[in-house]
Order: structure tokens, then sequence, then C-alpha cells
């Protein structure tokens, strides 16, 4: 096992993350002009890089951020964060920034910017402290809405993250351990990194709007498929959480993670879902498997090309 | 004159603002965690320092941040901010910020983190480029709206600007300045970094809703009763603006500026507004005459109390 706390490309080089940090001038930092990716890997390998490759690039045009490096050069520098910080359990994020630009702050030209790459390796981390990813979450439903597309595109994964975070604040006071967020129009989106399902009349029921798509809540459409589970994105209430046979969420930090209460209701008995159970067992075993996995070792240039091209 | 970019108060040192920077793993980067608030000096006093202060609290008390040290020892920071750099026009900000805490970013309890201040100083800058001050800026009314007070509360002076950056764009692509952004609800907020105001009647008239209460629009407010006009807050749509006889905005970075088109439309006659030509002649010249002001250097404790209290 590595001691390391994670290795971060940045400013063009790899370093430890702690050395890693970004100028107090730069709109990445006082404007949060900034989108990300992160992904798993887990026993060495990345999953679903290409579909999380496919979401950066999006969350980036969306914002009219162009990454600086083809798409194999950044592949390649997530896989050495990894591979010299000695993870084999690790998630990786990548995220492209706008950079500093002529004019500063107030009248400066945005479209003049050189974006920025950076990239980094954290040990792997799971969305609830880890005797809750068996025994289940406790969500609360916060009073502080979600920022809507109209203002905020949340299927572009951003830092504009204080909505989550007075969310969070409700959720800790109330004995919670995460929120989840409702749209302004007060329907179900999702909370801090995951996204919310139900089991209702044997259907999987996740909302459709205002909400990043999570790989992982995509994942969970294949793995319903797999256990012949009809899944659906739909307008949820507060009280169809509360009201649910089975509550879980999905999060590539952990994958599926059962909910046994939300806001003061248990749900169901009490203890976590049959169908959450499954769907999180098929989600390991598919993964053990080697099921849409990419080794890093294999992304890995050699050091010399690295280095010259870097 | 110096050519000093900026100093920085970071990390408990004073510093050149170059050096200044926030570890990528800081919430303040990555949840964009921080509030903040900026505040003029000219001629070496201070303008309002106090209404900057009070709201610079109230933001810091809405999410829950405490700033590490007492009110007098944060005024004297950024004014030593101003001093060191050797800046007699400057605009000095002062930020807070979430600080790191123990289980960081999935299951961390925000509420045990060590709150952090931020100061610097920059060069005075204006809200859109020099002859525009005088001449007149064109504003652009953008697509993408405001972020509603119900998620993130627009009173609170914060970093999560993803919707003034879009809005940003769509005003540059237009040939604008700067974009005015309209609430979910389809009224008239603010811009980046700026409130609007319409002369339309014999009065003058600024939206009240979902917008950040600018210390240079409470002083547009003073003002209008030193010169016998009304002033009122209250709901305006994008067509308000643009058939207003006179358009102007207010803001800390140049104090009353004229508009002179909006949109498409040209703004009364297309020439600055006579009512906002003398707003802002008599902005300044009671900012020469040292209304609200403290000087820089009265706020300046002796270097060796600074040293040995930093």
């Amino acid at each position: 096992m590595s001691e390391s706390k994670g290795i971060a490309y940045c400013h063009g080089q790899f370093m430890p993350i702690e050395e890693a940090s970004v100028p107090i001038l730069d709109p990445a930092f006082h404007k949060s002009d900034v989108v990300f990716d992160a992904v798993t890997v887990c026993d060495g390998a990345f999953f679903r890089l290409d579909d999380h490759m496919e979401r950066f690039y999006a969350s980036c045009e969306h914002v009219r951020l162009t990454p600086p490096l083809p798409d194999a050069q950044i592949r390649s520098i997530m896989a050495q964060c990894a591979h010299r910080a000695g993870f084999t359990e690790s998630i990786v994020f990548v995220l492209c920034t706008r950079g500093r630009y002529a004019g500063g702050a107030a009248f400066g030209d945005p479209r003049t910017a050189e974006n920025e790459l950076i990239a980094y390796a954290v040990p792997f981390f799971t969305i609830v402290a880890e005797p809750k990813m068996k025994s289940g979450a406790h969500l609360w439903i916060a009073q502080n809405r979600r920022a809507p597309d109209a203002a905020i595109n949340q299927r572009c994964k951003n830092f504009n993250r204080m909505d989550l975070t007075a969310a969070h604040f409700e959720a800790l006071d109330a004995g919670a351990d995460q929120p989840v967020l409702l749209s302004t129009d007060g329907y179900v989106t999702e909370g801090p990194g995951f996204n919310v399902w139900i089991i209702r009349d044997g259907k999987a029921l996740t909302p459709g709007d205002n909400l990043l798509e999570g790989i992982t809540r995509k994942t969970v459409f294949d793995l319903c498929q797999d256990i012949g589970l009809e899944a659906e994105a739909t307008d949820l209430k507060a009280e169809d959480l509360e009201n649910a046979g089975e509550v879980f969420i999905s999060s590539s930090a952990g994958g599926v993670v059962p909910v046994v209460r939300v806001n003061d209701k248990p749900i169901g008995n009490g203890a976590p879902g049959i169908t959450t159970g499954r769907l999180s067992d098929l989600y390991w075993a598919k993964r053990a498997d080697g099921w849409h996995s990419i080794p890093v070792a294999d992304l890995l240039e050699p050091e010399e090309e690295q280095a010259a091209s870097a």
C-alpha cells in the first residue's frame, strides 16, 4: 500500500497533490470557471473511461472550454497520476480550467484564454462512510434548492456547489448522511455526487431533469436490464422517496448504495432493500469481471515520451 | 507609481499576489466554498468600508463561515495589502474560505472546518474599458438566467459565477460590453459585478430581487436623495431597459457608468444620459470630499504588532 495522498498534473508537471494549487487570480478560483470529471480505478483499471471522457468533453463544450491536449495524452496523464501515486484503488479527476486572460476580471475577454488541464489521483473514497455503505444511508430532503439548468446546466459537471453545500449542512444538522435537493419546481434532482433511485411497483425510477447524468446512473440502467427490471427516468417528489419500497443512490464513489431512511421515515422495513442488494452485487461482480474496464497500465506512455510531450 | 501587480495575505502571510494560491483539494476551489467582498481605495482611502465589512460578515453568516480573525485585524490586513503594494488607487478583496476538514470531499463534515482568511489588493479597475466609462456601455440581455436565491442566495457575494460567465460570452459574441441576466421568472437581476438602473418618468428604478445589493447601489440611493430624485427598487423587464430614457450601471469598479445601448436598441438619443452624468459627477465629487472614507494609513498597525499577530 502506498502512503501517497495523491499525485497531480498541474501547470504542465506531475507533483505531490499537496503541492498542486490554483492562483487566486485564476478565474478557475474566483469565477469557478472550470469543469471536471471523476473516474474510478479499481483493481488497477479505469471503469467506463470512454463514457467519462465523452461527458467531460461535453461539459467543456457547454462552457466553451477546449482542453489544451489531445485525448490520448489526457488519458495517459490521468493514468500516470494513478500509477505514480501507486494506487490500484483510486478516483482520478480531470479538470479543464479557463486559464487567465488579458484584461482581467471585469472586462477581459474569456474567449482569448488559453485553457488549462489539471488531473489528479486520490485514494478511492465512498459517498458515505464505510459502515453505512452496507447498512444503508440516511438521506435528508433539503430546503435549499438545486440551481436550475436555465442558470447552471447541471449536465455540465462543475464546481458551483454552494447549493449542494448549503443542503449538506442541513443534512448534517438533521443527523443524516447526505442531502437530496429539489428543483425550484419541487421535484427531486440529485445529491452532492450522486443520483437517487426508488423501487416502486416493480420498477426502478430515477429523476431525469436538472441533474448530472451520472455514469453510475447509466450503469444502473444497464444492470436493471440484466436482471429484467424495468427502469425509467421520471419526475419524483419528496414523498415518492419517503414512501418507496426501496431507495438507493448511485455514484462512482461506491456504486449502488442502499438508503434506509429519508427524512424521519424509515424506508421499507428499515433494512437495505433486496433489489438494491442484487444491483450492488451485480455492479461489483461485473466490474471484477473486467466489464467496461481499461487497465491503467495500458495507458501509460514510456516515461521519456511523456516527459517530452509534457 | 508602483509596478506591483498586488499584494495578498494568504495562509497567514503577506506575499506578491502572483504567489498566492489555493490548494486544488481545498473546498474553496473544488466546491467554490468561499465568500468575499471588494472595497475600493481611491486617493489612499477606503470607501464605505463599514458597509462592505457588514455585508462580508452577512455573507459569511449565510453560508456558516466564521472569519478566523477579529474585525480590526482583518481591516488592518486589508490596509496592509494596499499599503505594501504601494497602491493609492486599488480594489481590496477580502475572502473567507471553508478550509479543509477531516473526511474530505464526500462525507467529511464542513462544520468542523477551520475557516481561513485571504485578502488582496490589486490595481483599481473599472467595469468596462476606460473610454466606455465616459462614452457609455453596451449591455446585452442574456438568455442564460441568474441562479435563483432559493438555490444560491445572491445577497451573499460568492464565486459561483458559471451563470454570469455564460452570459458574458453571449454579450461578447453580440459585440456588447457586459451582460444583464434575467431571473428564471424573467425579471432583470444584475450583471457580473454591477447593478442596473433606469430613469423613467423622473424616477430612478433598479431591481430589488435575486441580486447582490451593491454598496454602490446603496450609494446611488443616497445620491438620488441629494439631487431630489425619487429612487425605488422594483421589478423590471428587459423591455423596460430597452425603452428607458436613461440606463446606467452602478459598481464599485467605477461608480455610476452610463449605458447607451441595450441589445440592439440605442437608449434615449444614444448618448450618456444627463441625470446619469449628474449622479456620476456627484459620486466622484463626494468621494473626493472624503464622504464615507477611511484613510488606509489610519488602519495600519505598526509592522511589529502586525508581524506578531500574523
